[in-house]
């Protein structure tokens, strides 16, 4: 498999030093590698408990993540899904531990328990107070003597942390640890198996399955189970959890097992939430990647029964950014939409040599439609005459409505007569145009400087500029020679129109992706449609 | 493909209410689902320019993740990977902007330039300021006049953001915008394509390449290229940003694209500080999923040359989680390895009746090699005897190095000896036990106590207990019966081991891998080896 890795064996040491190079000398690593790979606080000054925790790597942001004031002491990291050497866990217990002692903090698995217990008691014969927990929190298997220790360590990691922080003694941080340990329960989901550096990824999840009941090393859960949606996932992770829990209300831990999308996340979340324990869920940490299985396509939910201690822990501020903080459950705030989403319509007036001249303009778009979609089919998808056309339709029998004797009104009008009945991207720039030129009208400005103040904004918005051979390029001309009479505007649009049939490479618009030689030798369909429709009312 | 959704349709809504069932009251939406989803900062008085940003879902924590004080105050989303309406971009204009105004952040992509840019001017239609900037920070493609808006609009959010919440003006915001967006460049480079909801996965990518220069939708990226590793990658991502930035510092934005590891972006942040842009690189804000294009393994590099605005914008605290700070980048603090971790070796001394007793249990334990070889071929892999015996055999050897005449200090060198020569569990447990046998014996404990205390801490650390089918079926009622005498242990530690053969399901260790049926009549051999070396002992 593919990974922005250099090599297996390198990876780890990498990633760590990768990480301590934005840690502004808050972290620094033993020099110990490459057997020993030990992440350490600097800003510590040994006077209060540390806490050391770690194991394999490939759980990111477990450990090394979680090292900072209000957490971990020091995280001791294993190459990836495997667990650190006695030597390593040592080198993290003598490199932070002072005479307040150090609390172990230990996933259960057979060679983090021997390691780290082993370290433990050589830290022991210097005569150091090392204590060591070992967290059990997955219910998969409810009969299984050795429960396996998942996401759930992060709520010891905070509420311990938090009181070592505080200055509690080694007992009493050890005491809420195992506090912690007995309460929490925790259980993964996952749809697909994780991609372990330098092996071949492991297919062994089937179409319409989901695996229920698994560890943090890519071990096959303990079924597969029918896989229907998010909502279906939270109520058989929920079955699973319910009976393990109290009546009283918990925090919950809701973790991305590293390859799941935030909007997946976010969905499960809500299921969560709206699920048979939501009540019961107080507070959450999450949804965020807090204890990974490398890539995996999987989630997992740990609950802790809310106590005192539990909760201060839990709201304490720490130093590691990636502990996401734990929130509150609530309900959806949901504010009322704003007034003014229903534009309001002009008051109707009249204005004989208006309408007539509007009139004039729909029946020239009208009368171009065939010659304009032809002119498109060489660059375009040949819609453009019709698009014209049928928003001139629209918009005459709009006449009615249309605050005729109001220019600034007028102009309005027409843009959102436009943005109601003329689809596609044209439609919203002639829209925008005509909304443009009637701000500007508002302010006091004459028909020419409106009509460029609207040019101006649609090329702010559109991005197109003279030259890219759109509309603009007749467009443009056109207003500015307004000024002389309309024979002048529809001469240089003329002009300009004919121009576009020279660019080659348009740059805007659906023509950008037509090759030079199906361009050259045409005019742009907009460009035309401005030209054609100047000189028809100059001559009309 | 499976993903932890419910249908395609309510993906991006029951995604926005999972987020805000969190938000703790911080953020609302506005009550315009399915059609406008938009989220807003509830902590809001219109007094100062308001930030609005938004475009397409799929690229989460963008937008509605970074909506909160000194970041954006609404976030206006649409489905995956489709502009929002104009409707709903004017309903999140209309909730948050007061007399101060309003800046429109828009990714430079066609749908939302125009949605927003029409929806600007209806907003402008009831006389609010409202400004809008167009983020086009993409550099795969050199010569194209509209780049793509990408990662670099963090940077946007974030200044800008700051500066309005400093209670800079609407021009003042929107120059400071327009600066970051004329120095920022980004590419993004991909070892897989996205899955899109509802979508099967398009597999466009072939084995050994990489895709550099793609958006943030999932389109191609603008070449292929061989993929041999995280170094290359940046390699070739630096060669497309170093031609487009100055000689001065820079901070660079580490997005992951969704389906990256934080071991691998770790590794990637490491390379792009040893590049040959590392040294231009001040601050760093990542790696993090920042802006996403669903799941895909990928990342991106954003930088922007760094001025007093940009440092200060993007130092000042800020209340979304998501976020995940600008780090100054700098050496990689190592610390020296603590003393202690090459145990000091203890004076020998000399007591030949202990150097006789230990010898003896070394001659029992070699000569039962292997009867408990045979009794683990029906609980295990058959290599208990050999296991102990080699240890046996290297313990006799280091007799001369032993502190034989001083008890405490001898229970600590075998604890040594054994964890230097036994391989596995078996092997750390015996030097766990005579590790903690000799701390209590330092303690004052005499024989009995100090090695109840070493069986107190194996069973803490391996997590057997009495009746689990492990040596301390034999070793604990041998311990409690020790005050009476080696025979009377003796006795003790046989009726343990033959009632081991009577327990058909191990709870610890390789045979609770074991069936019943396999197990029945066979003494476990570490209880049996215990039973035997005391036996012997006893009539030796």
């Amino acid at each position: 498999m593919k990974q922005f890795i250099n090599s297996k064996e390198t990876l780890v040491t990498e990633a760590i030093d990768g990480s301590l190079r934005m840690a502004g000398g808050r972290l620094a690593r033993l020099d110990g590698y490459p057997h020993i790979k030990v992440v350490v606080r600097t800003d510590w000054d040994r006077s209060k408990v540390a806490l050391v925790s770690g194991g394999g790597s490939g759980h990111e942001p477990s450990h090394a993540g979680f090292v900072g004031q209000g957490m971990l002491t020091a995280a001791v990291c294993g190459e990836v899904f495997a667990s650190p050497s006695v030597d390593a866990v040592l080198a993290g217990i003598l490199a932070v531990t002072g005479k307040a002692g150090c609390l172990l903090i230990v996933k259960n698995y057979t060679g983090d328990r021997l390691n780290f217990g082993l370290a433990a008691e050589r830290a022991r014969a210097f005569g150091l107070k090392v204590n060591m927990v070992i967290v059990d929190d997955d219910v998969a298997l409810p009969d299984l003597p050795q429960a396996r220790g998942v996401a759930g360590t992060l709520f010891v990691h905070k509420i311990a942390g938090a009181l070592a922080d505080q200055g509690a003694d080694l007992d009493t941080v050890t005491q809420a640890a195992i506090e912690v340990i007995e309460g929490v329960v925790s259980i993964g989901m996952s749809l697909d198996t994780c991609t372990i550096p330098g092996s071949p990824k492991e297919e062994r999840i089937a179409g319409g399955k989901a695996e229920l009941g698994l560890g943090i090393h890519g071990e096959p859960g303990i079924e597969q189970v029918g896989f229907s949606g998010a909502k279906d996932a939270v109520e058989m992770v929920v079955d699973r959890l319910a009976p393990n829990i109290g009546p009283g209300p918990h925090v919950a831990l809701l973790n991305n097992l590293g390859g799941a999308t935030p909007l997946e996340m976010a969905v499960l979340a809500e299921e969560l939430v709206r699920s048979r324990i939501g009540e019961q869920i107080r507070w959450i940490v999450g949804p965020a990647p807090m204890m990974t299985s490398l890539d995996m396509q999987g989630f997992s939910v740990s609950l802790l029964p809310l106590g005192k201690v539990a909760e201060r822990g839990l709201l304490a501020p720490v130093a590691p950014w990636a502990w996401p903080g734990c929130l509150p459950v609530g309900d959806i705030a949901v504010e009322p939409l704003p007034d003014g989403l229903t534009p309001i319509l002009p008051t109707p007036s009249s204005n004989p040599q208006v309408r007539q001249f509007i009139e004039n303009c729909c029946d020239i778009l009208i009368a171009a439609e065939e010659d304009l979609n032809a002119l498109d089919a060489k660059s375009g998808d040949g819609d453009t005459g019709s698009t014209l056309a049928t928003a001139a339709r629209a918009l005459k029998s709009a006449m009615d409505r249309l605050p005729l004797a109001d220019l600034t009104q007028l102009y309005r009008a027409i843009g959102l007569e436009l943005s109601q009945t003329m689809g596609g991207s044209s439609g919203v720039l002639l829209a925008i145009f005509f909304a443009a030129a009637g701000d500007a009208s508002a302010s006091g400005n004459d028909i020419t400087s409106s009509l460029v103040a609207g040019l101006d904004r649609i090329q702010q918005v559109g991005g197109a500029r003279p030259g890219d051979r759109t509309m603009i390029d007749a467009l443009a001309p056109a207003l500015e020679a307004l000024p002389g009479g309309l024979a002048a505007a529809a001469a240089a649009a003329r002009e300009g129109a004919d121009a576009t049939a020279k660019i080659t490479k348009a740059r805007a618009g659906r023509a950008s992706y037509i090759s030079a030689e199906n361009l050259a030798g045409h005019n742009d369909p907009g460009a035309e449609a401005v030209a054609r429709l100047l000189e028809k009312l100059g001559t009309g």
